[in-house]
């Protein structure tokens, strides 16, 4: 391919746009690679086809590398077996639904489970079929209450999907390693750095659940890794429970009066002035912190949750929020107080909530690290009153443990591997073994070798596609633009015909043409009216790794080769540029 | 590419699936390339993705070589630009519609030739910019109301749609001869046999316009060629209205009673009975034939038209639709004859209908080859009444002409080349010089070399990528199955074990290895207890170009070579069998 940017559809902007949220997104739209179509919805420019499309080619081979079998189910799907597994409901304002001409009911699928399990019971009947695993690359749809970060969580993106299906859970391990593998190849020969961290299986069911995350400060992930090589989405992190403590030398619980003390702070101060302690003073870690949360489930049923967590840590929306999945979570706000008069803004304690959690009443649940014996000041459901001396077990008890605590650095990891840092990233791949879910609620068995029924269980492995090239975006963009891996590049070498002397032109079409014959993707920039100065700060924008200067020194038979990624460049004599280049691009 | 018998997602039907139309359809079905996923909806299995990826991949690099640009556009788009264009309200029920949750409007796009436009604008501001081409392949949606024939007229389909921007007519000529180049080349290296004929530019408005059809039985269109060299679409042939004929010498027109008389072959006998002519018996081609049409417009409103043919020919719907596109006809009901009572069925008449037309009358309009001065038997609008010797002109006036009677073979072209002879086909392929519609409804404008604004002028051109593989499979389609062109099919070459011995496993092994070592794509039938007759079956099915057979004659150091379209094959010494397979599908 040899571009010319003379008629390339690309006009590259110098300020970054309104609607960019993120650095590598305003990169994307400044360089014209891509363009805003709606809220979630962008429009590929060709340029950032031309990435796109270098993704979906590594990944196809890759997964035809472990023997996937590449096949697409259309986005656009009757509501039936998606009201089969229950996921018409479940998936509540996510899914895009519509009515066709006749009234039917379609959905735009969101992932494909039921169209893969049922494509595999319409095929395979024995044992003897099993395993398969198949796979599509292909465009879904999520109603996305915030879309953000342009092709980061976009409303219209592409996934590659894949399911493996075993005949049992040794099998399922099996295709486990070899998606896990295969991940590991694609996002090595991608170039993003990436961690393995441990992960919930979230709306999907299932058990063992692994994400491919690549760190980023813009992700939406946050992860925790030890220097034991611990390493989880914070979603996935259990914490273990402290070992009851005795409390037979804990004072009475007492009442006191804490006017215009809604806050831990306040709480902490106000303790240390009208009830100091001996020993030490009040810490926030002292206080049994409580939030008040109104769960919705997908059918829209409401409920109210209390979360105590130690005063010393917030409650982590996410982690909590991965606990309560397919339900939407949000803070009581002043109406939800209003209709549970007994929960005290500002003063909520664990006194009037209900232990056993009948659906009509509030639900107690406790961060896990409120262990049975341990003492707190807690709220006391009355407006300007605490309680100290509140024993877990004695003076109150829970529903249940929630795991909502904010992680903080220096937490120890769950397996004794270390103190945990915490770090954000992006999401990029997902692998998990989803177990028997949809085989069971869509009826597919297979006959065994003793001709008996039994029902496959399935692996569910996924790939962001659209996010990957804003995550690559992301995580090269400096303060000049993009730059590319050379792998996803959109071409392997840009030539800038740096000067107007016939000379310098018709040297820089040779070149480009003969790095062309030579297999090479090229762009030239043949830009009769723009300075070169402009034309540097494009192709430093644009991020193709190697930038080719034909320039003034061409008189001096030298080109330069500026690395972009690098910001070095090299004097090269034209008699070897061609072969420097070609050289530089297969080992770049 | 090593695709093994023994693991591939395939599993052949011996019986046509009760939901195959067509016979390609059915031997899709059966050859495990696709299934049904809902009306309308299909889904690529991975032997059909294969063959689906190819022809996108020719289309791809068809468009490239004439400097089109690949970029991607969102399938769900926000209304407002469908909007501004009219073509929210003009699609009808045709449009998938759909609400997000904040309530805001979208659609499934059937088109893009809003987001076209609207990139070209934001990008380019300059006659210098001029001119472009972009295109996309990318999947489509329309609500039909009659889906067909499987991937033939789906819902969700995939067509490489692409526009070309220009100053001026010229520019736009340019384009369109380059798309209508690429077209030919494309369609020549898919292998299908196509004719380029003259079409109408449907709901899309615009001016010069042709399709790629190919001739099938089982095609949606009819066209017509002449000897000399006319082809059109039915929908665009044009009838030349004969001149004008005296007629000082007919006599008064005349009621005549004409009971229970309601079909022109009871008139002609009646006639030919009660007043039998002179000179020559009655023939259908004296009658006037009247069909009474409801018309709806996009926006709902409703008329009635009457549509005058001579009574040797029937309406073609499909010319008559092309006529009033974008408002949907149907044949008068009772319940319409019921609100127009001036209207008698069996026995309607130009009298009773308005000549001019006003919206709340009906609307009277005539063949072209009604002439003026011409004499009929028309009815009289009264129950079992005829009137004889009305002539056009003198008792009976219309609002106009429209091509509504169906072609017959032996009509004469409207250029003079001769007797049309007529075939049905497969539309494939459109292009068509749009011109200013969108880019005047969305105010893109450029300025020209001396600073003013002018509006560019856009060529449309699309071909459906998902049709095409029904197309084929009709086109090419056996009583044993599928035949593919060597540059669709799946694979290059299937090597079928036909035998149990350990040297035939072997060698058809080392076979299949050998010819993927040499670059070519092989299906390996590898299956153990499958008998050879049915390798054999599923070999004809599945329509894999070349068939290599390693059996039996094996021990006399001989393959067979089986070439599926012709039915041939030959013995080759397997000493040469690597070179000659690698010849012969090189050259097939």
């Amino acid at each position: 391919m040899l571009l010319r940017a003379s008629t390339m559809f690309v006009r590259t902007l110098r300020d970054d746009p309104a609607d960019a949220e993120l650095p590598g997104h305003a990169a994307l739209i400044r360089g014209s690679y891509i363009r805003r179509a709606g809220a979630g919805l962008h429009t590929w420019l060709p340029l950032g086809y031309l990435v796109y499309r270098k993704i979906e080619q590594i990944i196809r081979e890759e997964m035809l590398a472990i023997g996937g079998q590449e096949l697409h189910f259309p986005a656009l799907l009757p509501k039936e077996p998606y009201e089969t597994t229950g996921r018409w409901d479940e998936y509540g304002p996510n899914l895009f639904r519509l009515t066709d001409r006749r009234n039917a009911e379609y959905l735009l699928a969101p992932t494909h489970e039921e169209m893969f399990t049922l494509a595999v019971k319409d095929l395979y009947t024995s044992y003897k079929d099993l395993p398969v695993t198949l796979f599509q690359i292909q465009t879904k749809y999520r109603d996305e209450a915030r879309p953000r970060g342009g092709l980061l969580r976009g409303r219209e993106f592409v996934m590659k999907d894949s399911y493996s299906f075993a005949l049992d859970d040794a099998g399922l391990a099996a295709d486990y390693a070899a998606h896990r593998d295969a991940y590991i190849r694609m996002f090595t020969r991608i170039g993003l750095p990436f961690v393995i961290v441990a992960a919930t299986s979230g709306a999907m069911g299932g058990s063992a659940s692994e994400e491919f995350l690549t760190p980023s400060e813009h992700g939406e992930d946050t992860f925790v890794q030890s220097p034991g090589g611990y390493a989880a989405n914070v979603e996935a992190v259990t914490t273990p429970t402290p070992a009851p403590q005795l409390f037979d030398a804990v004072a009475s619980a007492t009442r006191i009066a804490t006017p215009e003390t809604t806050t831990i702070a306040d709480l902490v101060d106000r303790l240390n002035h009208d009830l100091p302690r001996d020993d030490r003073p009040w810490g926030p870690g002292d206080m049994l912190k409580h939030l008040a949360i109104k769960l919705t489930e997908p059918n829209g049923t409401t409920r109210a949750v209390i979360i105590g967590v130690p005063g010393d840590r917030d409650v982590d929306m996410k982690r909590l929020e991965a606990q309560f999945e397919p339900a939407v979570l949000a803070p009581f706000d002043d109406a939800d107080f209003a209709a549970y008069p007994q929960l005290v803004k500002g003063y909520i304690g664990p006194q009037q909530v209900s232990h056993d959690a009948p659906e009509s009443t509030v639900r107690y649940l406790l961060d896990p690290r409120i262990g049975v014996g341990s003492c707190w000041v807690v709220g006391a459901n009355q407006p300007g009153h605490h309680i100290v001396n509140a024993v877990h077990g004695r003076d109150f008890t829970a529903a249940g443990t929630v795991e909502a605590a904010e992680l903080h650095d220096g937490d120890l990891a769950p397996d004794g591997s270390g103190p945990l840092t915490k770090r954000r990233g992006i999401e990029i791949g997902h692998i998990f073994q989803l177990g028997r879910k949809y085989t069971e609620a869509l009826q597919f068995r297979v006959l065994d070798e003793n001709g008996k029924q039994v029902t496959p269980t399935m692996g569910s492995y996924g790939v962001g596609v659209s996010r990957l090239v804003a995550a690559v975006a992301e995580a090269s963009v400096d303060d000049l633009g993009l730059c590319w891996p050379a792998a996803l590049a959109p071409v392997d070498v840009h030539v800038v015909i740096a000067g107007k002397d016939a000379e310098i032109v018709s040297y820089g079409e040779q070149l480009a043409s003969e790095l062309h014959a030579h297999g090479l993707d090229v762009l030239l920039d043949d830009r009769l009216r723009v300075s070169p100065g402009v034309k540097f700060k494009d192709a430093e924008l644009l991020g193709i790794p190697l930038i080719v200067v034909v320039g003034k020194r061409l008189s001096d038979g030298i080109v330069e080769l500026r690395r972009r990624a690098h910001g070095t460049s090299e004097d090269v004599p034209i008699a070897d540029a061609v072969r420097s280049i070609t050289h530089e691009t297969n080992t770049t």
